[in-house]
């Protein structure tokens, strides 16, 4: 059967993931490794990428093969492939060239100076270029609305999560509102009853990165294609070839930097074994950005942090650290299983986080949606965050609404991918729970191969081949919901 | 006065060199960083950005522009980047797409297999990866000399050295073979006869890294614009807002890596310090491979192994390693001004170093031109590093033919520059010591500025506004020639 047209596309955004490459290792470069005096030129090559990826994904023949494949001989994968591709191709048509390279470059731009910004708690230096940003997204926004339909803000959370929308979030993080706060509160104050002993440190860098790359390996990262570094901000880059994840470390911090590792190991093992032999084709790309969180909150919360997890890694931090009172192992699974609301949202807990994910959200959909500006956002940070933590971050911007780099190159529609991976990684373990009997005694022996088997069977190897219903559905029988999640919450922590 | 034409040239190359930045962060990072299974992808990668810039050098409207320029009004730097664009893109016209990446893709893999192939000394499976880049440089350089003239070994040469020839390489060297043989064997035979003390490691790594960093910072390397990473083989790579300089690492070795990262800041001092104004256009490139390799030459052997800078660095050493017996001021000295003829080009000191040169250059242009294959490249390197350094090469690939990783991905005609550069290197520091009284003292006390000042006001400044011989004659007041080197030779050895 001819399928000429859906070839041209194969060709086309293999070329695509090819420039898409080398943009991926040069912006990690710029995160883990450039000096700043090369910021403005990365920003402007990047941006040259950018502007020609939009060429080349908005070309008129593109369109055209698009419709002539649809009409095509196609297998199942092809098809999947094909949707994607009509995916990608239409959001990208949306935008004229000249909103990608602003947007770009007001985004490398606004990054780099939060870099300095942020540390330096200079709230009227940021948002001159926050301000940039959030003019140029909404202008994005209402392009792609006006297509799309819906609110603008809807239009930029399909982006990261296709189909979902604002309503089916409110939906969710209204029935997480119903219940949280107070089981927040009563392991509040259930842990406050118990007393620990904290571990005390220095806990020196190059034993901590040894203490990672040891548990990468356990956890089956690939060494052979990718690398550990550090960032400011820890993140998983890079291609499925050569993933790289980064974390940042704390002398007097145990285990901050390893659970940062253990995180983005998740996100590295999903890159690692997406499906081989469709790299290079959209359909071989990760399903979503909440699909995605939620192999990183698998590795971190559902396994990192269980009691068989930390009974297995107990011997590995005396052997780096050596003894001490802390290392008890009650008292060690206690102080990695605290629970203590805080103003950063990549130090929570998983008890606290979903508040700092619903704030972010609620305030992020106003600015998008105009009901609100960047001035207002400081006011309404500390608000929420005294509602929800009892904590203020009145003229403390560093530590409030300039922790995140996600706004900074207008990432909106991002933060609630966090939340609703949580959810997705609550419902997978319960379901690889029931799918593989005795696995918390397997993850106490050190034995993971055949949990890894059941995410490789049912996540990693279809990368976009399902909408993320349809893989979520195939993977644990039942659509998203938080069930999963609060029986989590309440089993370990209450 | 109308220049459209020049303008729409300027906006093409300002893009190129937006590309030309992501290819150059790419290769630095598959030397330095990137993990064995990203190779296929990064090549793949590389090779198709390549295909771009070929694409867009190539296109027929640039060649209007060209045509059209050349009649606008031009003030003189914009006549000497017109005359630089005229020259990229015609050597570009002459390949098609085809074996631009053909080259690209086989260099890529060849260059890959030497890393593993050169310490397993396999001959075998390194000469069937060469035989395909041989094959695609010989097509090339015959492309080249029907347009250009001349053989097709002298159209390779022009890529790096424009305007020189092989007739003319063949009277330089011929000058060098007439006394340089006679003065390395008095050399060796006189320093035969000083006993010297051995340093005793272990240097740490880390400690000579340290010293490294410190060096550069004396050197006036910006690390605001740069980083001292690892690889195999030093090089200077990445862009000048943005330098990357590597060296390598021997715990038996006192100052080995130091002299690489000496060699390395030189080469970043001038990319440093290209014109800022012009960044972007290819009038703001470095003049040549010989006059970037004279740089840091002038860095490494001019100044680095002077008397003057030698006592500078000896105190450092001591506060960083300590003392013993090898650190007292002569030996010291005389212990890195030592001439002892070896298998390894990139560890010659600079007496043997023109051997290492000559010998790659008569079988790199046999190979090109068609006198010789690859099949009889190990017999004729160790014939001649019989002849020139009295050492068999003989079923040692490793330490033989396989020891650089030019000819991996087609860089036949690199060879030269480094004599060459020797030789400017040699001139240049003549005429600077001319120019700068008291200059030998400067040196001792630590004091840069003025040398460093004649090096931007004669070279760096200055980009690719002039020729070679323009550049060189207006700096130095005469043409390239030997008398310097062999003067500077003479008076450090014997």
């Amino acid at each position: 059967m001819d399928n000429k047209s859906y070839q041209q596309l194969a060709r086309t955004f293999l070329r695509l993931s090819r420039f898409s490459h080398l943009s991926a290792i040069a912006s990690w470069d710029m995160f883990a490794m450039m000096p700043p005096g090369g910021s403005a030129a990365r920003g402007e090559a990047l941006a040259e990428l950018s502007v020609l990826e939009h060429q080349i994904l908005t070309e008129p023949k593109v369109a055209q093969w698009l419709a002539a494949a649809a009409q095509e001989d196609l297998n199942d994968v092809e098809q999947a492939n094909l949707r994607e591709m009509t995916r990608l191709h239409t959001q990208a048509a949306l935008l004229p060239e000249s909103l990608v390279e602003a947007k770009s470059l007001a985004g490398s731009r606004c990054e780099h100076a939060w870099r300095s910004q942020r540390p330096a708690n200079d709230w009227q230096g940021f948002s001159a270029n926050l301000r940039e940003v959030v003019k140029l997204s909404r202008e994005e926004a209402r392009l792609r609305a006006q297509v799309k339909g819906g609110s603008p803000y809807d239009a930029l959370l399909d982006i990261y999560e296709p189909e979902m929308t604002s309503a089916q979030l409110d939906g969710l993080f209204a029935d997480l509102k119903s219940w949280l706060p107070d089981l927040l509160n009563r392991v509040v104050v259930r842990q406050s009853q118990q007393s620990l002993v904290a571990p005390v440190g220095p806990f020196p860098t190059a034993v901590q990165r040894e203490l990672g790359l040891e548990t990468m390996s356990v956890l089956g990262f690939d060494f052979n294609a990718g690398r550990l570094d550090i960032s400011a901000h820890p993140f998983c880059g890079g291609v499925p070839e050569d993933v790289r994840i980064t974390t940042r470390y704390d002398e007097n911090e145990l285990l901050s930097a390893l659970f940062g590792v253990i995180h983005e190991t998740g996100h590295a093992r999903y890159e690692q074994n997406l499906p081989r032999n469709w790299l290079g084709q959209p359909v071989a790309l990760a399903r979503s950005t909440a699909i995605h969180e939620s192999q990183s909150l698998f590795f971190e919360m559902q396994v990192g942090r269980s009691n068989a997890f930390l009974q297995r890694l107990l011997p590995a931090v005396k052997r780096h650290f050596g003894s001490q009172a802390a290392f008890e192992e009650q008292n060690f699974i206690a102080w990695n299983q605290r629970v203590k609301p805080g103003f950063i949202r990549v130090d929570a807990d998983e008890v606290s986080y979903p508040a700092h994910v619903i704030l972010r959200y609620e305030i992020e959909r106003a600015l998008i949606n105009g009901d609100i500006e960047v001035e207002d956002i400081p006011a309404l940070w500390d608000e929420k965050m005294q509602a929800w933590l009892g904590l203020s971050t009145k003229g403390n911007y560093r530590d409030g609404c300039m922790q995140d780099i996600h706004w900074t190159d207008g990432g909106f529609g991002y933060f609630p991918s966090y939340t609703l991976g949580a959810m997705y990684a609550a419902q997978l373990f319960s379901a690889a729970n029931r799918a593989l009997p005795g696995l918390s005694q397997q993850i106490a022996g050190g034995d993971f191969s055949a949990l890894f088997d059941w995410l490789r069977q049912n996540i990693w190897q279809h990368g976009s081949r399902f909408t993320t219903e349809q893989l979520i559905t195939q993977a644990t029988g039942e659509t998203l919901n938080s069930r999963h999640f609060r029986a989590h919450l309440e089993s370990r922590y209450l």
